[in-house]
């Protein structure tokens, strides 16, 4: 059998992992055991949550081994099963790792991938984690109701160009926040926001003003730090944040400070959630059906940002951190 | 008729009001007009909630102007009636403001004091805005659930003081925080707290964490501050943050820096929610009619800090913020 190539995570960061953090090996590939399947990766994924399963400190999830394959979400095909839901050439999407061959138990397999009608890439993007969290962080936590003001954090990233449109789904006026003019235009262009704000330009709180002439119904929140000290103020009474991400913090050790939320919060009548995916998996299947309809029907645009071999794993999440994909950021394999 | 003595708001605070802010004036007493009602006041009400109606900053509720009679809860009689619905000798509470006669529209009642056979000071406190404040903020943004963990600031306070009872009401155990161990003490002799921190003594965080072993369900915040800041970390999966007062921070201009909560509000699925009461006046009533029977039964025990005459007004706001007080603040006035 051909060899696997695999991307451990080789030294701890204290902020985000870095290429030097990561070391590619290549091991042999293992046959599944009873219970197990071995899946041929096709796409590996890349995304901002990495980060803070690579650090040590306490976090939603474990930290990742040092030594071990780098967690992540993958999509591929089973090429040997020991498990009776699984057959060869299966197409299942789940926490393969970043490698070109996963040996796993079928526990890891967060679903078979069904809409074969569409590419195999949406499953780690808008058909995946990414898609399902914008659905439902937005429509639980977020609630959102025709007429209202949804306000987006990151908003030509994977998660955020997906809030914008499904909140336009639900009749809402949607503001867009990205960093610089490209994105923002991405926003407008591709992701139907009604406007969209370069969070970089000089006096773009001026411009939220403006956008938001009625207050913030929902801040969907995917950065925290001085974008969403801009949001907080501007919120409508009743309004809500959904926390989904903290993309603009490099480091929560210690706990950076800013202005404090209590005020706002009690004038304003508002509340702030934190959303978590992994509390909501129960609903996934039903939600990846929902959304595989709006991008049939044309409602539900999205962007890639593919890079090519495993080679380029180890600089992918810094790159995530850097601002330079535009898109959900993949790396192909196959 | 006799004079009417009116405390008049005469200098803009820019923080909590002192007494220098104040001017007692005496007018004559005014007689109704048509859908109008003279109220001879008995108790006035003192609260936090006064500062912010004191500043200038947009805030909940409009700034009292200056050269009026400072805005207050009070309860008294009716000593005269040109609206269908009141009788001369009708007890009743409303916005009535710190002076000895008011002549108000009917509109200014809050409520007919129809729990004659309790004291009628408890219309300002336990069966008033602070008790029915506690009631609904911790029963609708708290959800407490029986076996859960609820912390409170300002726990010996009107509204922490009702806050602890009702959760155990509802099987929860509870936790408070309080100034001093004078008032820690009484959250645990009268008011059946589990246990009470004095946040003043040294190494209270270490207590914390003893007194909440399994981390906070529902954390009920009347400071916001340096006690926010310790509770926020401490919060179980799920946990709730119900912020009804933000006593602990002088001035709001500019907006003070603390510790970000993203970050736990996402690891902990937590949430953090504003109550203000004036939105749910729907339900008071109601929930006044809950309160006397726990109060009845035995099971909700209040104190009262009652100054004596309206002289007692002018310092009587700043005297809070000291912290001078144990149980709700009254001024008694006939």
């Amino acid at each position: 059998m051909t060899a696997n190539r695999r991307v451990l995570l080789s030294s701890r960061p204290t902020a985000v992992a870095q290429a030097s953090d990561f070391t590619i090996v290549e091991a042999a590939v293992e046959a599944p055991e009873e219970g197990e399947i071995l899946v041929r990766n096709t796409v590996l994924s890349v995304e901002p949550a990495m980060r803070g399963w690579t650090l040590a400190s306490a976090n939603y999830s474990a930290p990742v081994q040092l030594g071990s394959v780098m967690r992540a979400l993958a999509t591929g095909h089973v090429v040997e099963s020991r498990h009776p839901d699984y057959a060869p050439g299966d197409a299942v999407t789940g926490w393969f790792g970043w490698q070109d061959y996963a040996r796993v138990p079928a526990s890891a397999v967060v679903r078979k991938v069904l809409e074969t009608d569409l590419p195999l890439s949406l499953s780690l993007g808008v058909l995946g984690i990414n898609g399902v969290t914008a659905y439902l962080a937005l429509t639980e936590l977020g609630l959102p109701k025709a007429g209202e003001t949804v306000l987006v954090s990151t908003a030509a990233g994977s998660v955020g160009s997906a809030v914008g449109q499904i909140a336009k789904v639900h009749g809402c006026r949607t503001v867009g926040i990205a960093g610089g003019p490209v994105k923002a235009q991405l926003c407008r262009d591709a992701f139907g926001y009604d406007a969209a704000l370069d969070y970089k330009a000089a006096g773009w709180t001026g411009q939220l003003d403006e956008a938001c002439p009625n207050g913030v119904d929902v801040y969907f929140d995917n950065t925290a730090g001085a974008i969403s000290d801009a949001a907080y103020p501007r919120l409508a009474v009743g309004g809500r944040v959904v926390v989904c991400g903290t993309a603009s913090i490099q480091s929560w050790d210690p706990v950076p400070t800013g202005p404090r939320v209590e005020r706002v919060l009690l004038m304003k009548r508002a509340r702030m959630a934190g959303f978590v995916m992994f509390d909501w998996m129960h609903r996934y299947e039903e939600t990846v059906g929902t959304l595989a309809g709006l991008v049939r029907d044309g409602r539900l645009a999205y962007r890639e940002d593919v890079l090519e071999g495993i080679e380029a794993c180890p600089d992918a999440l810094a790159g995530l951190y850097r601002g330079e994909n535009l898109g959900k950021r993949l790396i192909r394999l196959v």
